[in-house]
């Protein structure tokens, strides 16, 4: 019998539909049967993260909390969220939350190491999620060395990031490479795309260089987790 | 204050994912508290539509009731479903359901008539979905003739669907361009894509064609219906 997910979604809308959509993609499945029951909260009222990180902003606790617990309630036996930046708050939300709720930042940890041992990851990731440290502290748990991008860089990934939330597609490929081969020079041997859009800026650019897409991975582990079969297809990637 | 939304899911698991894709691409937000709260039910064990109506299988409407009900104790004060064949038990599933429930097929033969008056419509769609005569009679109900396929075009567009569930893409588009210059000697002046699958055939080949996406018109309407604001973005049509 397998167990049913639960997805704690609105951070944001888009993440959301995109991890569902991959981890039916991904889902090992000859008829509609051989799927997953998947339960999402599309809660778009949960209050900005970044906010409460970085400038006081109201708690999304609390509105993180209710979601969860009406996913439980439905039937959900495994919790999920596509938002890096959320993770800063797992730990406080597992405490009220009566179901295990993977944590993605982790898994893509574990996996790093796993295909690429102890060789150095460059993270791309917003401001706000590079600040809380969550990917260094996971790397660093699995022993793996985390490249973190320079301020200018930081500011080069938060305008290809926005270009990407805004819809424009016309990103400056050119210093988008001349930034992953500086963060190469420090050390990183494959990239970390540790914001949602992301793997749209890489589709866009056509980036060649090894990547690890987090939400992929996160709807891989929790196909397994959940009792069905992994499989890949279309663009999907680990 | 907008209405929640619940999207009654699994038939299938896919044309759920885009469904639920085509509302938060088509809803006007320029942050993540713009979105309406969306509950989904991915509810996979559904039994068969398709073997229900043609061939005597199990009937889905107590699954179906069961997931309209736990969307309704959720929180979801309107409720949608993207599978075509599925609307073939909406006037049952109404009895059973506290909360409003959005027929996409009369949406469909509505907004057909407001966009292209009394001209005949074609329809492309299953065998099963053909059979019930779900379009025929919502689009006469219009004042809007119906143009189905005959019995060679219906195995054509089994062949083209069934491609595409499989990952194919080797569509045969000359064979696909004749059906339709067949249908339109018949009368027919644009198409519905009454099958979820259609609009990946349609993009896959190209088509130029008028096109009417029930999925899209759905997503419209329920954004609409919810009190929020609709932007077209991208591939999304009506």
């Amino acid at each position: 019998m397998k167990k049913s997910l639960g997805i704690l979604g609105g951070m944001g809308p888009l993440a959301t539909a995109d991890l569902f959509t991959k981890i039916v993609q991904m889902t090992d499945a000859k008829r509609d049967n051989d799927h997953l029951r998947v339960y999402i909260d599309n809660n778009a009222q949960i209050p900005d993260r970044t906010a409460a990180i970085l400038s006081g902003g109201a708690d999304p606790v609390p509105a993180m909390a209710e979601s969860a617990q009406k996913l439980a309630s439905m039937g959900a036996e495994l919790l999920i969220m596509p938002c890096n930046t959320a993770h800063y708050f797992l730990p406080r939300l597992r405490e009220q939350c009566s179901v295990p709720f993977l944590n993605m930042i982790e898994i893509t940890a574990e996996r790093c190491r796993q295909t690429h041992g102890q060789a150095p990851a460059g993270l791309l990731a917003t401001r706000g999620t590079i600040q809380t440290g969550l990917y260094r502290r996971a790397l660093e748990a699995q022993g793996v060395p985390c490249v973190e991008p320079d301020e200018g860089e930081r500011d080069l990934l938060m305008n290809a990031i926005y270009a990407v939330k805004s819809g424009r597609q016309d990103l400056d490929k050119a210093a988008f490479l001349q930034m992953l081969a500086q963060m190469k020079t420090r050390g990183a041997r494959y990239f970390i795309l540790g914001c949602t859009e992301l793997p749209i800026v890489a589709q866009i650019l056509g980036l060649e260089e090894p990547l690890a897409d987090p939400t992929a991975l996160l709807a891989q582990k929790a196909i397994e987790e959940c009792g069905g079969q992994v499989v890949f297809k279309g663009r999907s990637r680990g």
